[in-house]
């Protein structure tokens, strides 16, 4: 690619992969609202709200591929979700479909199913089962994505990111966590496969304890190849079974499930 | 019921369902942003903006049930449709959490699977394909309705409406009409169930020729009574048949998938 | 046929389809370990314990059809329920293997399935979730028929009965009320369909409200008549409407569900 | 219409039919190999040999629609299979082609599907299972159809006819039995929905011994109004039942299942 | 844990998994109304009969986890599969009810399925098909799981043994071989999971030829290491290979399909 | 096997397979219209027309095990395809039938199902979509294969080629690339099992990048080793990657999806 753009490059997980994806284009623009350092060579550092129409336009203005992370993250209240997560998502499309549709990585997150029990075995058409207003925000970002794809063709990789961390925390991490490598060889991918249409994608690596099934991805060609199995002993010594009946261990959601309904 | 909210009671179907819904409670609360004419004995007229946090908590105090057809229910531009149908929903459910969860019939749409084509037959888990930024808000009405219910118990019955008019005045309603008393008698049982959960119902009538399927349902005991076919000779005499390969013709949807996006 | 044997005799039903089947046979066997009355002119009374192995081969044979109602029908300790419908169970099916393998209407229940919940729509194939010892002690019987028409080609219908009573008596049964006529009609068919098998029949009317899905059983050319929609009203004028959360609202099996294990 | 074309016009339903359908078209031409009698006002009769690509294609030319009854209709040598129904629906396909592509009715068969139990419940898109060379036959002639309609948009109706005749005659046809009124009905419809595209439906009537389900081609409007069990009484008079263990009990293509492969 | 009960210990199975289990507690307390020879440093030896219900309440009292291989394994009369399999089944599920609900390993079996032909398919949510009394007793097992967890949140992992031996000594068990170690390591999993509910898990290895798929088990995080076509050769070499049309070839239960109901 | 022929032994993976399946028996029978060349010391040639029915009896006579690569593998006018493939295929099965009925691996192709997107995951039994009329002449075969397997007991593993090469050549066969060992593998197991019935199969590698599922064979005890992703690297740098739009990217079939009808 010419320009890639990243967007919530200064977040956990953006900041990561502001790295890890530099080699895919030879400009990388990184776009956030939260100071995002000092661009190395090939990137290109850009302000933006993503509530903003405009500055969300001119953000997406030449770039041939999107790797979305911008918005809230976390359970907010709904004012904060609403502007970064529903109406950034439609400044988003709109951007794309003025400049050419480039594909689009969307950062979608298990908690569009988080009700679900954690002993149900789910395909990427499962129905969904929202666990916040964060989980229903991303619900509304995939709904988009799909409306778009029928609509316009526009083509987006929906991947529901499990827990993208360095390594496993703490037990229901065992079954979500997505490796950094993983996450990097399936955005690879994404960008390289002939044709991508409007796919969701579990984001989680080969964890021997899991929950979500890629058959229905199979033909991207991705196959993940870490295993949180290696961190079971660490994660075992320093953490506590939970409760069998906590939401960490009855909920794919975990503690989400357990959060309130936060007021500005 | 001591007290009926019906939210876009100005609207066309709710200006119809007012009368329809009169029996169900002493009073009937109906609000709407448009002029809602003069208020009959048991009538309590209420101006209400959805977008309106604190207006929509006075609204709802005092109903223990709400019908809630307020909101956009056209394709429009995406800030009239986040205001009402977003904003809106979310106000709606806060409103109703804060003052004793009573039961809500959500008006949800046939434009929240639009991309669906005709030949397809659908269970109410199908996956969604919303086909215009309305149909989205809708998916998006459906997302707060289910986690509402998974966290906080909240009831919800999800209609997707079909297309209620007096009768049908187009071919691709022959499938769609869902006439007045079927729905009438439908929000009947929705409120006497002994319990209601959250599902969601597909809002049509008996009709011959139909693309769904209620039997996940089948609970609720609401047998709908009416046929479109008492119309067909009627519709085809006063419309030409649309092309095969016309919007009318192949998505569920219909003409919502050839809308454009609409700017402010 | 020329002899009908009717276990369970004695009991509510079975006193009941004793007049119903008369005409079925040329002489109609009836059995139970209680007092049966008074024989007509074409029964046989004999008085029979099911777990009596000798006593019941006895009793099958010179019999060409079976219909068992025999053993305990509701939740006891279970040394009563292991004599009457584990036992005697294994009794009936070695008599009728030893007898020319007359077919067998099994009563079963629902509560084989009793824990599954009220907005689920079950098919015949579905998962059993017993309620109780006796739903336990059910699901017995209905591997055991299995066995035996995998491996001898014994022939029996499964009839998961709902609420088999004259009509319905509470809000629950709206949804499970099976009419005497009704499942009269059933048993006409089973013996007289060309090739049974072994499948499982839900044992309901044609209401409304239903859980409960014959589609798997429709080549038994058996059509349900009756409704118990014509009792709403009466059931919701003498009822209150039971609780959201109580079992009557919650479980297919209702108050089995809260039933405690018996003892001795 | 102006010009519908019935191809196998001589054979038992082609002449049935050729009265029932005369009223969709201002002009119906009729086809077959064998002597079909005098033509009535609207009737042109012309001799084809389905095998003869010259002679189909210009059979064709000129018609707006086709209802395909020609070819073999019961279990003969391979060759003679071959030419009526490999060939000749090759043969018909590319006329169609080569003539705007009317939309065709395809006289397919349930021996497409004999060799399932008769105590299965199939829908559309079930596996096949021909139970002889002319089973195998229709098969072919579906995938043609389905061919034809991915690459060049042709639309057919396969309708896997049961078994077409005034009134059932035997045991079997109270589950196949599919009435003259009801096949009529059927390809009214099929020539007046705007989108056909190439559904499979089950030739069959509203019979309460069954085992098709209708559901995937809903979105047709068509409901079989007629039902065998008018019949029962008669049939069960007139026949002895067949032994459980027979094909006419077991398989659902009855005694196709028997034949052996004929030789010329 | 502290103690871990393992019942028939004496048995070809419950000798060797006695001592891989061992680790898993301070105490192992074995039972076994047959010779368990002599006990080791943190064992405890109890003769028991699983059909007396004041002796296994005894048993239980102090275990916080319950290994049952206890009862008939093998086709037996129906009075001693009474006694050991499903009223000893009614008194360990009462036990541990009394005792604090420890979690229970179910010995069950493949029995319980062994009429599906070797070329299904299965999930753990099949439709069960028992072989034999004995299969007909495990169901009843199943059963008294699933009632038990439904009423009262007994814990169980029901695992249904293809077979668990050194190694496979026949054609059929390349596809149900489970060794030891695979088993052990399930069972350590099931101790460990942070809730278990009650699961059905196919007990077999990761075997090259298999009918079993554990998808929906696999949030135990228990993935088999072995595999039985190491074996292939010798298998082959020793073992003639049965004809197409044996039970051996045709049945997932293989012999346990022919072998006939005895007689005490 | 004391003899084993190969039908289509002239053509390109005939070819090869001559060389890899030589062990599987004492004798190979080799036939073909095309010249074959000399024969090795254990090989017979035979010339044969698979369409002259006496021919193929004499082919067949005296072989304990089929594999039918014969026929047309391209998509050819009408003529030839009902000569090789049709004709062909029944005068194979007739002369199976007369000889014992050995077990045949027949040559299916991914081309029954090429109107597939690439992005659905197909198990063996989904909806056959052929893609030209080779395509459709071997979903003609497969049902050929499915009635003689139902009818008289003739085993047949049908095997869904995908590529079969040495290795895969552009971006689609990363995808359907069946390497030589794998499909050796393979046909040793079909002959070698004990039971084979008449399963499909997908003839297709371990590749990353995959559209097919062949768990339902998985009693077959035949895993793939060989994964295009090897080749990745090679592929990419030696082609260019293919339109989204185009039938490489978007139908399983390929290019096969675009091509003509061709005339004699």
């Amino acid at each position: 690619m010419k320009r890639l753009l990243i967007t919530g490059a200064a977040g956990g997980l953006g900041s990561v992969m502001r790295t890890k994806l530099a080699h895919l284009a030879d400009t990388v623009r990184l776009s956030d609202v939260a100071d995002m350092g000092t661009s190395a060579s090939n990137e290109e550092l850009v302000e933006c709200d993503l509530s903003d129409e405009q500055a969300v336009n001119e953000l997406v203005e030449g770039c041939d591929g999107i790797v979305h992370f911008g918005g809230v993250s976390i359970e907010r209240p709904f004012r904060q979700i609403m502007a970064g997560n529903i109406h950034g998502v439609y400044n988003l499309y709109e951007a794309a479909r003025a400049h050419g549709m480039p594909r689009i990585v969307f950062a979608s997150s298990n908690h569009t199913i988080g009700f679900h029990t954690q002993d149900t075995h789910l395909q990427a058409d499962c129905v969904t089962k929202p666990d916040s207003l964060y989980g229903v925000s991303k619900c509304f970002g995939e709904s988009m994505a799909s409306m778009y794809h029928s609509k316009f063709g526009q083509e987006t990789a929906i991947v529901r990111i499990g827990s993208s961390f360095e390594k496993p925390t703490n037990h229901r991490m065992m079954a979500t966590w997505f490796s950094y490598d993983d996450f990097t060889r399936l955005i690879e991918r994404v960008f390289s496969v002939r044709k991508l249409g409007c796919p969701i994608i579990w984001g989680v690596s080969a964890n021997d304890e899991h929950w979500w099934d890629n058959s229905q991805a199979s033909f991207l060609g991705w196959v993940p190849k870490d295993n949180s199995e290696i961190f079971r002993e660490e994660i075992e010594a320093r953490n506590e079974r939970p409760d069998a009946d906590s939401s960490q261990s009855r909920w794919q959601g975990g503690h989400f499930c357990d959060e309130p309904i936060y007021k500005d």
